[in-house]
């Protein structure tokens, strides 16, 4: 019996979230929202396939034979829920199309279920963070990309392949600049953290007076740094992030009518900065009144370890209430 | 026993559709999907309460006493399915926080339901139209506006309060021209009939050669037809109101990951003009190839009977599928 299981000694749940940069895995006892183990890693090491580090640390806190009820995993990319793949994964790209699920199954004696890292956050934010006791809830994780999950009537969207919920990948300025996914005017091009920096660059180097002239490649900490001091551009870097992804916000309101909208990811942390102009573009381009009653616009509340939450709420099958 | 009783001699399901300017109805026998009766009224006409006509219109196809199953309504606007009530309607002021389900159980002594007319066309496409078989689907349609309802998972997107769906009043293009609703740049103001020939009437203004110059207020049909015949300009004001279509239509299959893709009311029945544009902008613009496959857009089927076909599937009980 391993460590984990000695300590609690009890039937338990395992959630995992794997990133592009460390693997974490959390162990859940039975009757318990918060873990009796957690450890993390890194996903890659010399000359070690990552599948390979996956498994050592699942191996590591649940031995076969251990009372592991199931295993839940968030995984970045989109991923076929069904067949328990990654589809594709610019940061993983030897897991892509690798039956992750069944491997695990196989070794561990239990069932396995992958979910996409950000639909897995909206869950984990839905059932033990910011969204409790809603039954329709948008999640946007904003940091280096802007993605999503939507919990409608109670029910994570996947759509008919599994795929729905890319909430940053939608156009929202037509002739704006080109986002990571190579096409034109997505929500993730302007208001996630790259899109943040480059406009700042890109007005530097038009000549615009700032404290921030002369700093390189200023990311998002030290924006907003500048902006809490007062610093013009800094400020309007933010107020164009939160226009725009408050523009996105007002159309994924008369889109899906929540109750609850959580802003996740590094980038939200910046707090009034990013908040304040969505709040005022929301209230001002939204189809009617209606829409913002009952509606609350909040920060997420789980930081990192919401998609790890949400990975416990799948593999404990109250990802969906039905 | 009504003449409609009469003629189909079981217990039937009252299907109503209520327009600005028409109401319909019509008697869906049991086992039966074609209606064994129907009838079209003017909403309104002088010194009529347009709520009395509506129960007169009742009246003439299902006295109480009859086999009157349940009645679907087919609504405009926002609706509270919960109280079937309307919450706002700009044609049918008088019938705003009317309890009009209560009023119609009371006296017919069955028991009926409410459904915006958009978010039931795209029920009846589902199940009785273009959209049968498939679990996750896009409705919308275009005519003097644009409406539209989602079905995810066999499940019709009601959101909260009731309101999803509102698929034509989503900003698409932050400083496009005014919508009906009073806000910049959403597909509606650019994709429905009335910003086509906008465009058109703008261009002309600015003195553009076309076959309409000299044509005082040109409409879709028009425009279409000249279309047709080659000009440019009218083949332009269909390639830009489908570029911005399939725009928006590209941002909803990476929002919800359908296999259909239906589009209705009297502008899509322009065909090819306005299809060819929204399948090519949305095969460039989507964000993986993954979206496209197994995916179908498509002209609806039924025309003005797909809400009428929506309110049908909401009385008998199959508007969900759970």
């Amino acid at each position: 019996m391993c460590l984990a299981c000695y300590n609690h000694r009890m039937p338990f749940t395992l959630a995992l979230d794997v990133g592009g940069t460390h693997m974490r895995a959390a162990v859940f006892p039975d009757g318990q929202d918060s873990p009796s183990y957690q450890t993390r890693i890194r996903t890659y090491a010399p000359g070690e396939n990552p599948m390979d580090r996956l498994m050592g640390l699942i191996r590591e806190v649940a031995s076969s034979g251990d009372q592991l009820r199931a295993v839940g995993i968030a995984v970045p990319g989109p991923i076929d829920p069904h067949r328990g793949m990654i589809v594709t994964a610019p940061n993983l790209p030897s897991w892509v199309e690798v039956p992750i699920a069944e491997h695990i199954t196989e070794e561990f004696g239990a069932p396995a279920l992958l979910g996409n890292d950000a639909n897995l956050a909206a869950v984990g934010e839905w059932r033990f963070g910011a969204g409790i006791g809603h039954h329709h809830l948008i999640y946007l994780t904003i940091s280096t990309g802007i993605g999503g999950g939507v919990i409608s009537n109670d029910q994570l969207l996947l759509g008919s392949q599994g795929f729905a919920g890319e909430l940053g990948h939608v156009t929202i300025l037509p002739d704006g600049p080109i986002c990571s996914c190579g096409q034109r005017g997505h929500l993730e091009a302007i208001s996630a953290g790259p899109g943040i920096s480059a406009y700042v660059v890109e007005q530097l180097n038009l000549g615009r007076p700032s404290s921030l002239q002369g700093t390189p490649k200023p990311d998002t900490k030290v924006i907003s740094q500048a902006a809490l001091a007062g610093d013009p551009l800094a400020k309007e870097a933010f107020d164009r992030a939160g226009y725009y992804l408050g523009l996105a916000i007002a159309n994924y309101l008369m889109i899906f009518n929540p109750s609850i909208v959580i802003l996740g990811g590094g980038v939200s942390q910046v707090g009034k900065l990013l908040l304040a102009p969505v709040r005022k573009v929301v209230k001002q381009t939204v189809l009617s009144e209606h829409y913002l009653q009952n509606l609350t616009i909040t920060q997420a509340a789980l930081g990192d370890d919401a998609g790890l939450y949400g990975a416990l709420a799948l593999a404990r099958g109250i990802a969906r209430d039905q």
